[in-house]
């Protein structure tokens, strides 16, 4: 992770402070993250780091943001179908979750230390908030297509099971057995089916 | 919290001991819980809270089995409804996640804070684990009785939502405005519904 320079946060030495940032958070947790240990972990001059993201604030803003960026590669909302079928819906929704289950648990670890985080902190919860903005609309956009008489709520409840199937790959009861593509698209059929009636029977 | 001192913990100051611990993880997240802030936050003189818990670990054990004890006493797993009624399902899931989500919404934040350090200490996830069957088997229990084809996958479906549910109340999209248990129980029926068909409806 903190070879990895790419992205829109600016320079790529800030790129790899933010990166250095998630990967200390994924194995040491808050108390593992402190500016000195981003700068030994990334091979930077002591110092580099505080230059960057002078505040613990705003190192931690810089781990949100690319956390976000990260997220949005690897879940690519802008790519779900569009289509309203339940089933490609279902089948587009698991293979996004499957890719970020398999390819990327360490973000899955920072995203849950963030978010913890920023119950204590107000500044970086306005972040977060915005952040999550872009996977909430693309799913209220989603169950709206698939004729959902209640978007909103739907599209929530949408976000817990996949939230809940993240955190328990991550730290819950399938720490250590990632479920299968199939099965997660089997799963979110169901939900979607459950939510839309009968008719997403037929369509899967 | 830190004068809640009963429970099953043993002494009444083991008890306060491990509240206390809880109330500082959900206040200060893990980088401000230590034996001196324990002792600091309990009224406690100095080098009581390392009597009782010598190491990091057993702190740390202590509140994850205090956090299973007071779980317990709000999810009440064992009074789920085990008549195999998807309606008595939803509606006493429902009641008790809401009773969880409005009145103690500080074990949720520990909740989530032990499960991630539990990702860095292999001993604490076996306490952890233990914690969780005792939520997992009733909801087995009841997806068996209301006639689901694949239980244990049901189950693990069904804690996925509610957990997601829980996080966003404690962390995520739905902070500051927990659903109502309405909204709890639709979202939980519809759920039920998908996974064992359209019989469900029936029982609404």
């Amino acid at each position: 992770m903190p070879t990895r320079t790419t992205g829109t946060t600016g320079t790529s030495r800030a790129g790899l402070i933010a990166d250095t940032a998630l990967t200390l958070l994924a194995e040491r947790g808050m108390r593992g993250l402190t500016h000195r240990a981003v700068d030994e972990r990334a091979g930077l001059p002591q110092g580099s780091t505080s230059n960057h993201a002078r505040t613990r604030q705003a190192l931690l803003e810089a781990a949100v943001r690319r956390l976000a960026e990260r997220e949005a590669q690897v879940l690519a909302p802008g790519e779900l179908p569009a289509d309203g079928a339940p089933g490609s819906a279902a089948a587009g929704l698991a293979r996004a979750l499957h890719r970020y289950l398999t390819g990327h648990p360490e973000l899955l670890v920072c995203r849950y230390e963030l978010a913890l985080e920023a119950t204590r902190r107000p500044e970086l919860r306005a972040f977060f908030d915005a952040a999550g903005r872009q996977f909430r609309e693309p799913l209220v956009a989603l169950m709206t297509a698939a004729g959902s008489a209640e978007p909103e709520r739907h599209a929530l409840s949408l976000v817990a099971w996949a939230e809940g199937m993240m955190f328990a790959c991550a730290a819950g009861s399938y720490h250590r057995s990632v479920p299968t593509e199939d099965e997660l698209r089997t799963g979110c059929a169901e939900l979607l089916r459950g939510m839309l009636g009968v008719q997403a029977a037929d369509h899967r």
